[in-house]
């Protein structure tokens, strides 16, 4: 199986390579370049102080969504909060890999991740840049994934193969995340190759619907960043006739993008800055959805919460005083809560903490080993209607301070 | 000065005794008593799983508001979480101290803080509350205000006097706070004397008014809990006409009360859990007081920037996305944000760190510097319009991950 980690779908080829961005010496410029025109869709930070790369790119793709041939991405340097001279830059990035790839300018989609309000170091990516494009090869997704890393500790990377219409297929994709990772986005990037032909339209519409179930689902600490962002391509090799909307494989296709961002997206909780524990929180009951993610959101991103399941120490009291001023209709008298070692896909036997608003009397060492694993499913049952959402977040340890209180500004 | 710290307004007198309800046996249970009826007014947490004396006390409020007489408080057991039971257990409370003091039961208004979802241990409280009324004294504060900490460090307290229409007034308060304080109100108790005479309206009017920014303008960690309390009595023993909201001295007084609000507020941010630096966030130049609260709290609650504020790094990037992601209005090439060592009383000079979105060159040592000191502000102006919010807050540190990862269930 060691083989097929990193493989990338036909007719895409990557490289990762140190343009001496970061001042490690490590990998810090990625390239994915497809050999046919992909169709394109991406789905962008909500943050006001969008970085020159996102306003850069959501230019390229509205204008050229059929015209798709590369995305090169730096590590180091987030080229955010950098005026007009951020967008040159970016825009530079952009020519610079186009005059070496012989494609045309409007086709190269850019990215950034890093150091907030640093001007880019064109001459590092002036010397970069051609070299990424020398080592592009059909192996190089690895070294790519590796090259987009900032404080996470492992390459993210997901695929699914599937055979559509008698075309064999593959979605696959990369990702980064760690710090700042939030519902509706974060310092997290993630590209997703496919060698499906698919619509831009049916592209957008499927990768809204993944996103809204797998990376805007993860949490570490609530911060949203400037950068983020998530990219589809799909170039067409595998040779099926193009989805559209109204295709009988569109389904198909949206439940392969959605499981290759869910596995991402666990990726990025379960290397969450310092985390030493994934938690999965599950609110079911809820008299709508966005109650329900109301919620589950106010019960991830509790600080109290976070240091609790760091510490192992089932604190029930404190999941259901999240739920209370989540905002979420409560009726406390309703409310039931029940934790397992585990996550969503798979858990062992639920252990019931809570029920009436009011703890039960339960085995506390069962409790404790639950919150002393390091996958941790809490669930909360509103007990008001059908409606629920999950969330995926991680501890906050010493290491989240430790990483984010000594971070070279 | 010494002998003046934690007086009592003429006519109220005060207690803290061990009744064993912490493991420790520390001070856990405080009374304060009027020798006159007070009127009364409080404010209360808005988390949907009220406590129990949340409950209770909200109803004597409402029935008997011109008629208070004392106020039992115990800490270590939150009597939260803890249905029909825990509401006859903070009846009994009343019931038991109105007794022993030979008051009306509706004159008495009940308190607690401490751990969630455990049953009150009456058969504790029933020894209690006769030695807590035995040991009663015009000097008894400073026992009161210890009685009812957490975790936190210190006792607070705060008081003004004023001379109103002749008459020589005090106005005299104690809080707890620590963890989980939030605008919003938070496990903060806190209790505000006064020997002047106030309508119960126009005292609501008061506390409502200073509450909002006080108490309101305090976050540790955007946790907000389930007993939160604030409550002024006002007994008259000073002699003056009743102060009603079109009373020349309403203004006066509100602002007496918001002086001792606003001095328990900062004490409770500077003891935050693990605290090693108070903040205050200053956002101005907003188009309403509703988008510069939202930046204010956003950065405020940032772990980004919390930790930022524990390492001591300058690091204004994390400072404008937390803007970004406020949901403030905000135009990124109109905002600028300085900092100076101080707070909003007091400060030294400020350091540009940006300006129009982006950073401006300034002298690291000194931006260091800033961090690195034990209070910091940092001002943002969105240059909009001309709102204008305050918040104060501290860092997130080891300590606080130490507290709250392993306080005992």
């Amino acid at each position: 199986m060691t083989e097929m980690m990193f493989s990338l779908p036909k007719g895409f080829e990557a490289s990762g390579v140190s343009a001496g961005i970061k001042q490690s010496g490590d990998l810090d410029l990625a390239l994915i370049f497809s050999n046919e025109a992909a169709s394109g869709a991406a789905v962008f930070t909500r943050n006001a102080f969008a970085a020159a790369p996102v306003i850069y790119s959501k230019g390229i793709i509205a204008r050229n969504p059929r015209g798709l041939r590369a995305v090169v991405i730096n590590a180091g340097n987030a080229n955010a909060c950098t005026g007009e001279d951020g967008l040159k830059d970016a825009r530079e990035m952009a020519e610079m890999t186009a005059r070496k790839l012989g494609i045309p300018p409007d086709s190269v989609f850019v990215m950034s991740t890093g150091i907030i309000g640093v001007p880019m170091p064109m001459e590092k990516l002036r010397k970069g840049i051609p070299l990424a494009v020398e080592r592009l090869s059909p192996d190089g997704l690895e070294r790519a994934a590796r090259a987009i890393m900032t404080t996470d500790t492992v390459p993210k990377f997901a695929s699914v193969t599937l055979s559509l219409g008698g075309a064999e297929a593959t979605v696959a994709g990369i990702a980064k995340g760690a710090g700042m990772i939030h519902p509706d986005m974060a310092t997290m990037l993630s590209v997703i190759t496919t060698d499906l032909a698919v619509e831009p339209d049916a592209l957008g519409k499927a990768l809204r619907w993944a996103v809204e179930r797998s990376f805007n689902a993860v949490t570490v600490d609530g911060d949203t960043s400037t950068n983020d962002t998530v990219l589809v391509l799909a170039n067409g090799s595998a040779g099926n006739a193009a989805i559209n909307e109204k295709s009988k494989d569109f389904r198909a296709f949206a439940e392969a993008l959605l499981s290759v961002s869910r596995s991402l997206a666990r990726q990025i909780a379960k290397d969450g800055e310092g985390a030493t524990k994934f938690a999965t929180i599950s609110v079911v009951g809820a008299v709508s959805e966005e109650d329900a993610k109301k919620a589950a959101k106010a019960i991830a991103n509790s600080p109290l919460v976070k240091t609790a399941l760091f510490g192992g120490d089932p604190n029930w009291g404190r999941i259901l005083a999240a739920v209370g001023y989540s905002g979420a209709l409560v009726e406390p008298d309703k409310v039931s809560l029940q934790v397992a070692i585990g996550d969503d896909e798979e858990h062992g036997e639920y252990l019931l903490l809570a029920s009436g608003g009011r703890p039960v009397p339960f085995d506390g060492k069962i409790a404790a080993r639950i919150f002393s694993s390091d996958r941790v499913i809490i669930e909360v049952d509103l007990g008001l209607g059908l409606e629920s959402a999950l969330v995926w977040t991680c501890d906050l340890s010493h290491g989240y301070v430790d990483i984010n209180g000594y971070y070279h500004t």
